[in-house]
């Protein structure tokens, strides 16, 4: 069992789907990351910021999932970072309402003193600095997986790049890879992304699946067909936790091991998109998850001889 | 090993992509299929119409691929339908130049009779009524796989819902889908599918796999992810063609069964695209398959274990 570092949002969002909208509920990728890992009962950490506004009822959620909060920083004067959002009815894009940032402006993550010789890091979407403040103070990671998105490209594309180059694993979306690599083609693009330093790329299609890259390898885990999708929020992040809490638990890092935790990352995922926000991570039970494993085996297991 | 009827369009197409275009070159459902079920070495007739311009060494090549043509009515004074589209960049979408029906305007398929018994029949794409004169004239098929569009769904809905009640397995691709079943998820839209005839229902995503329904159960197949799509044209006949031509081959139409027929499919469509319309279908070698298939099981393999 491998310690497992989490930085990222800690976060309330207000959420609109075609099925209903949502008051200020929990949220952040951090949150989703960290409900996700649990799954796996790993030692983690979160690292974080909120305000004094922020439910103690769901810090204790959090410690009640195996996570240590020492390095969630509670600001008491401070409001809690605050995001708004509006999804099409294809559920596919979003429109961003409302951004507040609060006490995120000044994030400076400090990782508790007895996680900093964690082996598995993750770093939810945030500035690439405060990233790369997060590997400075890791002792001797053994894996990081970086997720970004295309603001960051737009905004501070220099910063990010000296992230990526740190990490292990990048985590994007299919226009972000695009948008990156300057290639259409994500086979190509992939190879691009490898080039700037990850060893392994990880390219998230939504309800298409995500695509796992190495050298000349690729592997390919599927979303699970729904009847209905109700809300896509956290779903990056839940896949990110579980894809990560996996290997933290396994402490294997091979490629192998990698698809098996992409499909655990999938499976997870598969499960937040049910409900609103994080109320479907929260209750999940190890039998649902167990069912649902199975589900992904004969969504995709086939017989072909080969010799 | 099973007989195949194989009914559809033999063509002349001419193609514009974001890499090049063609003149007239062989085109049409049926020569895909056609091409692609002749790797299984099946013992399959095409049943469709060209005219006098049609090359007699066109003819020639698919003789010695196998496929009986018997069926395959000649008019010598007729022109060949001919069809001209032009891909975008995106090479998802094209549109339609030129559509010339010619001869198939007053095509009236002929099944030979050493194939009427066949037990596998598949339908390429064709006004449904042309399709429900080929399955009249089967003695007692095993398995009636059925192709169409989007065009017959504007212009022949009832004549094609007539056609789908009264086969096996239908394939069609995402946007159909929801258009012939009024429901955007593609879980909730193979039911309504279902409930119209066809046990199977094989949804197309392009570059996003395909996905096979049967009851409750749901298989997916991904598309390999390649670094360049020359030419899209064929690909979905091609896997319909690998499809039907592995059932044929083996002679067991469980689900069970499909799923390696959909994998089959898959990587027969794979490389398809490699090259503008026939070519790279005409040369390509047992070696080549077997190795594509080895990619596609490191593609979709895990490990797992679950009790």
């Amino acid at each position: 069992m491998s310690k497992l570092v989490i930085v990222g949002t800690v976060a309330f969002d207000a959420i609109e789907t075609p099925f209903g909208k949502t008051d200020k509920i929990l949220g952040g990728a951090a949150t989703y990351i960290g409900l996700s890992a649990s799954n796996f009962n790993v030692d983690g950490a979160i690292v974080s910021i909120v305000g004094g506004d922020f439910p103690k009822e769901d810090i204790s959620m959090l410690e009640e999932k195996g996570m240590n909060v020492e390095g969630l920083e509670i600001v008491p004067n401070g409001k809690t970072f605050f995001w708004s959002g509006k999804y099409r009815n294809d559920m596919n894009s979003r429109d961003t309402l409302i951004t507040e940032l609060n006490v995120l402006a000044d994030f400076n993550p400090v990782v508790p003193k007895s996680y900093q010789d964690s082996e598995v890091v993750m770093l939810g979407n945030l500035h690439p600095m405060v990233q790369m403040g997060v590997i400075n103070q890791m002792k001797n990671p053994k894996l990081v997986v970086l997720d970004t998105m295309n603001f960051w490209m737009d905004c501070a594309l220099e910063e990010l790049k000296q992230v990526i180059a740190k990490v292990d694993v990048i985590t994007i979306n299919d226009e972000e890879a695009r948008q990156l690599s300057g290639e259409y083609s994500l086979v190509t693009g992939a190879k691009k992304i490898m080039e700037m330093g990850p060893k392994y790329v990880v390219i998230k299609k939504g309800e298409h699946g995500a695509l796992l890259f190495h050298k000349d390898e690729i592997f390919f885990a599927p979303a699970l067909p729904l009847a209905e999708v109700f809300d896509p929020t956290g779903a990056g992040d839940t896949f990110a936790g579980g894809f990560t809490g996996y290997l933290a638990k396994t402490g294997d890092f091979s490629f192998e091991n990698m698809k098996t935790a992409l499909i655990h990352g999938s499976a997870l995922a598969s499960f937040c998109v049910e409900k609103f926000g994080t109320e479907r991570m929260i209750d999940l039970s190890k039998k649902e998850v167990h069912q649902r494993l199975k589900q992904f085996k004969s969504l995709t297991q086939f017989d072909i001889e080969l010799t």
